[in-house]
């Protein structure tokens, strides 16, 4: 066999040690926060019956879900007159198991496979990769983390505000300032809808005015009269509803005027009030969120509040978002599950920190102190000490054989090791060890007592 | 669309709320060594180029590999011909990914990728799940995760003083106390079958004393002369070899003898002695460790000393295992990469602990307390202690609604919820609460500032 190079798959990513230690710090201040909140861990498995996966996505999803081959003869279930109807056709033959492509479906089917035991409102967070078929490209992989928190089994508004309460502890943990948490509420585009005379299109004007962002305010308006039927004076009709500004509470005033005539879209504005009225009760100062009627978000699928999460100054798209839906189980036969979840984007989060340069220096050193191994003696004098260390939780190491000096300073430099330990024969003679601390080049002689008490203080 | 009852895929598992918890404990329990003895970690794909996969694991792991079908149209690159042609045939045509089998095969493909920019030694651990299209039965599942540490690019031995070190301290802080760590050497084995006259038959001497536990001694003896041309005499002469008793010491010096004259067995026998030299420098009490010269180890790939760890009062296979290996990289035409590795069953270590019952109360409960919700007057007076609680890093929560007291403390007890806060009307008259002790049912009246304090003190 011809030796390979080996390679990783276009859109897949390794995360070495110093990628790790960041995207865990992040995972860790998510986690610390999801669980604060009464939120239990779920993990569900990479592959799904494409039975349980198919459907749920709409057509571009089914093409964008990874499916797994039947293993041994995948052939056996075809013959070949269905291989001349082509791919489409066989794949049901040939395919029985994909790969997870988001978090929503295997927790619905989990919800609805254990709805027996569980205890509702039920409060899961996850955090798992998912698998798309997309086109790689700048910031879009095959293989991505998402970490998602829901409730499900209330309607209790309380759930939207300690979301709010939550996007605010972590991203103050992970010292992110100057973020802005845009809320909406599907039940007020409904009613916008109604009352610029265009009742039922929802639909199409949430996905017009998500493009907002991306394409301006022109070309939306472009887009409602040509491609979505919607008529110029209604278009007309919807300015002053963009352009009401102020307090959350001076728009959701406005809104309540303008929207007068819509039984649905007063509620809407009635559950924002609500969900304000808690942020409010629960003392959170600076929370950052605000009414924004142009959020929409795509998924037609939320039926209530909206959130989503911007960083101002840094140019990304929105770290977190989600949203209150009726009918998390309804594909699965079964009815009126209603629950409210949200999201964090890992990776945004990531390239925010590494922008704003955020990282703690906790997440950057690994092992604090390393032993330079000299010879055999100097192994024999500090395998003890060695463990000492560790017995007092301090992460240690030695270098494994006895090298040259400059290789083994500069692995310890490579891998941000903080301190270094050196017991040549003089330190050894008066039983001591020299401590350097690798930022400063500082040196002390120390007592092997006073070692174990200066690593722990440090 | 007839509505589907959902199912999950047949060897695969949910891990709820209650097994996260205990499945993090141990994780987490492993993780905070590996750390503390200078591990770092890494994550690969889940996915590889099946070219990096095939040919690993032998037939029988190609065939257990899952591959992943090629996105759109998979019957593109094949002719009609090439489906007459059957599975095996059309397989390159329709699949190039599969999901990762172990984690080995990819940290060689990310150590030969990365070695101009890696430190060596490089000690990483791993923690992912991996894939094997295998018959799913009792302890057997098709994902599973595997939680792997190697240290690569140094033979010194005290990496592997480290390794009994490092079981030690897991299991140890897992409260696991009677257990054995076997330890052998490859070249002891590889000696025996030269000081047997079977010289060059270690391969086979490996695989039949590996069943040595499953069919017995005389099973092993027979396979090895029916199916493995070891003549009788051979067989008879392995007989005072694997009768060698005593302590540590005592065998290594009585195989010594035995080996007199193969140059690769004293050597074998040379390695454990510095292993264990090493072990007592370290100053381990009770390490556990002791020479089992009938350990082999299936996989061919090891050459120096290989480790297993039983458990001795339970009945279930090995939950640990690893050993050296002289060319990690080699398949991939990157020579001389020498390390050595081990990797924890958590599965079995997961039934381990549920069968001595030894998960720490805080591996059970989640949420401290629960804040009962009898209306909104009680809702607007719990939400700013709610978050005082949250603020002080206590985990809290409010039942969401206003609901029957009954269905309230039922969630709160199938939560395994330790306290719970009421505050009806008298209470919050005197700006007070109740704390309720679920275990003991021990009901007290107390400050709002005497909450705080009491439950971070509980």
């Amino acid at each position: 066999m011809a030796v390979q190079k080996p390679s990783i798959l276009s859109g897949t990513r390794d995360f070495g040690p110093e990628q790790m230690v960041k995207r865990n710090y992040i995972f860790d201040t998510i986690k610390a926060t999801f669980k604060k909140f009464g939120f239990q861990q779920l993990e569900t498995p990479s592959m799904e019956k494409l039975s349980v996966l198919m459907g749920k996505y709409g057509d571009e999803g089914d093409q964008l879900l990874f499916k797994v081959l039947n293993s041994g003869d995948f052939l056996k279930k075809s013959t070949v007159e269905d291989y001349h109807q082509g791919a489409k056709h066989m794949l049901k033959m040939v395919a029985e198991k994909g790969l997870r492509y988001d978090l929503t479906v295997p927790f619905a089917r989990y919800v609805v496979m254990n709805r027996g035991t569980l205890s509702f409102p039920f409060k899961r967070f996850q955090i798992q990769p998912v698998w798309r078929a997309d086109r790689p490209q700048k910031g879009r992989y095959r293989e991505f983390y998402q970490c998602d928190a829901d409730v499900v089994g209330t309607d209790s508004l309380i759930c939207e505000a300690e979301i709010i309460a939550m996007i605010n502890e972590v991203l103050g943990n992970l010292k992110i300032e100057d973020y802005t948490i845009k809320v909406n509420n599907r039940k007020i585009l409904t009613g916008i809808a109604e009352a610029v005379g265009q009742a039922g299109k929802e639909s199409d004007l949430c996905v017009a005015i998500d493009k907002l962002d991306k394409i301006g305010l022109e070309k939306v308006q472009e887009e409602l009269v040509e491609q979505r039927g919607f008529s110029p004076e209604s278009v007309q009709a919807l300015q002053p509803i963009f352009d009401i500004n102020g307090s959350t509470e001076e728009k959701l005033a406005a809104l309540k005027e303008k929207l007068a005539n819509s039984e649905i879209g007063l509620k809407g504005v009635e559950e924002l009030e609500e969900v304000f009225r808690y942020v409010k009760q629960f003392g959170i100062e600076n929370h950052n969120a605000e009414l924004d009627v142009t959020l929409a978000r795509g998924l037609s699928y939320y039926t209530g509040a909206i959130f989503e999460v911007k960083v101002n100054n840094v140019r990304i798209g929105s770290i977190s978002g989600g949203g209150r839906y009726d009918n998390l189980t309804g594909v699965f036969g079964v009815d009126g599950m209603s629950g409210v979840g949200f999201s964090f984007g890992v990776d945004r989060i990531y390239d925010v920190l590494d922008e704003l340069d955020l990282y703690p220096e906790s997440a950057q050193e690994t092992t604090k102190v390393m032993f330079i191994n000299f010879d055999e003696e100097c192994q024999t004098y500090c395998l003890p000490l060695l463990k000492r260390l560790r017995d007092a939780g301090i992460s240690a190491e030695i270098y494994p054989q006895s090298a040259k000096m400059k290789k083994q300073m500069t692995y310890a430099n490579n891998k941000n090791i903080p301190f270094v330990v050196l017991a040549g024969s003089n330190e050894i003679a008066e039983g001591k060890v020299t401590l350097k601390n690798m930022v400063t080049g500082e040196q002390m002689l120390l007592s092997t007592e006073d070692l174990v008490k200066s690593l722990a203080v440090n």
